[in-house]
């Protein structure tokens, strides 16, 4: 049984290959009457663009959505939102190589053992390429947390083991990193030269923060608004952990520091990250994800071809030096969602 | 719209409050033929009640199930099956003050702004005795595991900040900590009388190993198998972290270091954690879960009442000092329930 | 994939077998601070069971419902509700020789061929009993029901080919056929006396009327409310059709004849049977079912045994000479949890 | 919560509107190596359009489908199949007034009650443009039946009150009525005329068969396979009724004539319409759907504008005069819809 679609309300079927035509997503259970352009949809998407940043996939993608169905005269219409996007400037030569031969630290021996067949250009289906999708869907949820005043930001919180140490917000958008402090891009921008030399990669911690989100969001038991995130959070691919508030720290803790005092005005810290017992309280929502160097490395690895045969492989073509800060808007996307199908979740019992 | 249940195939919904008479599963999607028995469940069971060690809850539940459906003459039938496990020594008086004010860490709170009421007695449904249900499912689940020689194990990495640094399986369950290494056991013992001395409460980090795992388990792109089972950890109440192979680690690892080679023979390392894309690679599959400080300490706290008071709560009654080792079988159990799950779904692909 | 839960935000999942120690539902996603107490259930089982008539089963099952949880105090919490109904006077001895032999026109060959095993004891999982269940979740549906003053009643409109011509609403209850004719009653009574001498069965036609549903329920394209309710009505064992408002007449009647007028005041007619594309127009929903002659009857019958070799089977024990009126409750029941869901759906939406 | 998905391992959800760009439909599920070309495709949708019978919209729709994922070299890869079909010949002008007026028995009403928006060109998703794209997926699910020599045809038993009385398959698509039995075919011509002299429309029934279905497909107790038939035909908006085997007349036979004898080679008779107790016994499934008259006529109608004030309408533009037998490809493809899924069901089982 297959898992390409998110939600449970406000669902999100996401389809597309990297080197297909296009990829996709549509959207069903999407209220009515929300006012929806394309262009919403394109100022996310260029995010998830690389940037002027020398380390981003020289890959040019002027990502523009179609709207294909549920909006009349530039409102939702409570039907089937379907977006399309095109994929342009796709040279599938680079892959010819990869039909025979597994990349390490990617899906290509797992895709090929699960279906007994796999698109191999690009990664396919298991491609970054997927995410746009996820990232233009996203915006769409973002409507329905405006209407609510919720908003939820990501940033880098540590890029190649430099760690970013102060909040700015309106400078995550200002440099490659999509770090939140200024005083830390250059040793990030230092650490981008040092590893691109080595013709290797890096990974990193990013952090999403959500204001506003009223208390009562998540369902017990299984379907934890924690638990929930973190399913959302791990479904993208480069991600290897994910922690809420005090996270792993809170294995050390003892209760007493732990709980957060209540007072009439609200709780006196958030170690909870904005969520107790798996429903939201309130407080701002806090999350972490740990993020994996991006496998595909200049370095020649030893791994095997189909027949199952040693083989050294150096990956050609046009790589990123880190899926940061591209998983950024695709880390707040998968926030975004989760949300908004969780409020959508909640009217169904106030 | 609530999240009692979990999995598409293998679906498994609980029910019952801490305090009710009962609390129970209903297993949907079970195969037929499976032999289960009342004792298969009951001797998991026994691994979550309190041991002989002193600092878990003195509320003694010999808990016995009862199958009330789906299995004829020993077998498993296809249809539903419904365990009931009745609750017994249940002093709701404990709780009467609870009535009326939030404990700081708990989902007193919460659960009174979801549903604008809430059962008090004992947490009600947010209580850690609703996981006996699932541990009860999780027991069926090994019955189709085992079937196919995958074999799920979990044990305390770390206990109030003593780490385990060997894994002597077959010693797990020897000690009241479920550490894997013997060498540890006095230092955690030290760390419990210590914080019992200060009526506190301490928390630490569990790992799950499933080994025997096929190549092939999990569904691009959404239901990946590592979100899947993040989901599953982060939907038991006092997990604030997951992560898979190297984790957090792998922040600050680079490419070369990170991608697991690949030979004729298998994965060389194993910093994927079994998973790659999403997908089963048929390595060990490797999880560690953060477990938070219990949230009940017998220490006054800060907190409110249900008019928004300012108060100052003692939590009466009998506390355990952790969560540890109650939990670890269940983390276990949901594993189990995951893993079930993406076997069945596979049948309908291959 | 199993199929015992119905419903996706009132969802209803039923276990267990005829002669089990018990049947159930485990409700999730019911609202919470509805008042619900056994008695409200009770009153609707007693419907459901064989009354004075000499037609009805002998088996007397004084159905008691038991809430197990998801109640506190009266209300409903917006937890899972888990009901149980025991199972008494069962008589497993009468169903020996059907552990061999197939009896035509029921379940036990088919559960054979999908399961490879069956529970042979009174149909198993198959037998109307499970109905108990279905009975009991509809009682708390129409909780949700009465809160926006929508009532659901069905009754006899043929029963052996003897017709009701009238609807005397407070009478369907005072005659053993639930029928709302007083005339009929006298002819369906003289056909249950001719059909019995012969060890025969009849079926019948039950009609179910639904007032008071606002505009606006059901959900294009698939989920229509008409498709819903035809499935709700089809997936209770002895019915063979459904149909709405002008039903299979439809085909015989020209555009100009089936349009419904709508003018200021409402809808001049109801061909429609009060849906339109699949969503409610406010007009009163109006279905029927056939329902087919209960398949035991005590005339020799040919079959096979598990073997596969020809057999003549005389079924023994009690048996009722038509799923009437027993099947009217469940019918209604059907309905409520259909409409009970589709309420909560739209509440997604407005 | 919105209803435009299908199934549950097969599942198809279908997007777009009458007159927006495209309609189309993501498959998620399929499981790979079947062979799939859009000529597949295209071959079923032919069927689907008007043909060379003056009765059917003059509306030209050559529709031709893109496969724009899911497809590698000719092969399913397991992936999401995104079908799109775009909309050619759109003359939206022809619907302006209909933005003011709702449309007897159309949608228009209860889609501006349960939105508070529509789209009011051409009926939107309500038109019968959207089954474009459940015949496209239809036609996927064809591959996974063929693979089991599982076979599904469709034909008109009756016609605007003329019956077809014989079943000669292969004159099936030699008429423009999707009659079976040539002799029926003048009769159904000369209704034709009759009706559209007189600016009215009619209705019929659309009988469909499976052949080579194997015993064990179905889901108890809610989803069984006769239930989930009659959810897929209701779904198709024109259907006012469904039936299976003996259908309504089974409501006055006896038990000794409804029970289908067991013998050694199969059933002697088929009354159950090859399901019993919900699952597939073997034997051909045999289903019949109520089609009403399309209720766009050239007459004028009494109804009301969007402010609730009495109008007369005429509805302009290009009407057929039956939703026959445009809408015999389309119940096919539910059918076919509904039993990919229960074929994949299955094997969760087996």
């Amino acid at each position: 049984m297959a898992g390409n679609t998110l939600g449970k309300i406000f669902r999100v079927t996401t389809w597309g290959e990297s080197h297909g035509p296009a990829v996709g997503a549509v959207i069903d259970g999407c209220p009515p009457l929300l006012r929806l352009a394309p262009a919403d949809i394109d100022m996310v998407l260029a995010r998830r663009r690389p940037g002027v940043q020398t380390h981003a996939t020289a890959r040019r993608e002027p990502d523009r959505v179609e709207i294909l169905s549920g909006v009349f005269e530039g409102l939702t219409t409570g039907t089937p939102i379907s977006l399309i996007i095109y994929n342009r400037d796709v040279r599938s030569q680079d892959y010819e190589e990869l039909k025979e031969v597994y990349r390490p630290g990617h899906g290509d021996f797992t895709y090929q053992a699960k279906y007994g067949i796999r698109d191999h250009r690009g990664g396919g289906r298991a491609s970054a390429r997927e995410t746009a999708a996820r990232v233009a869907a996203g915006a769409v949820a973002q409507k329905i947390l405006e209407a609510q005043n919720i908003s939820v930001i990501a940033f880098t919180l540590e890029f190649g083991g430099v760690r970013a140490h102060r909040l700015e917000e309106e400078t995550i958008w200002d440099n490659p990193f999509a770090c939140p402090d200024p005083d830390a891009v250059p040793a990030m921008a230092a650490r981008v030269k040092e590893v691109q030399a080595q013709g290797d990669s890096v990974g990193g911690i990013v952090e999403v923060q959500v204001r506003g989100c009223p208390p009562g969001l998540g369902e017990p038991v299984f379907d934890k608004l924690d638990a929930a995130l973190a399913h959302a959070l791990m479904s993208v691919g480069a991600i290897k952990g994910v922690e809420i508030g005090s996270g792993f720290a809170a294995a050390r803790l003892l209760g007493s520091e732990h709980n957060d005092p209540i007072g009439p005005d609200g709780f006196a810290s958030n170690q909870a990250g904005g969520i107790l017992a798996g429903i939201s309280n309130g407080d701002d929502i806090v999350l972490r994800a740990a993020v994996k160097p991006i496998p595909s490395i200049s370095q020649e690895q030893d791994t095997i071809d189909v027949q199952g045969q040693a083989r050294r492989l150096r990956v050609k073509g046009r790589h990123d030096v880190s899926a940061i800060p591209r998983i950024v808007p695709v880390l707040e996307a998968m926030v975004r969602l989760t949300l908004a199908d969780f409020l959508l979740r909640q009217r169904t019992i106030a």
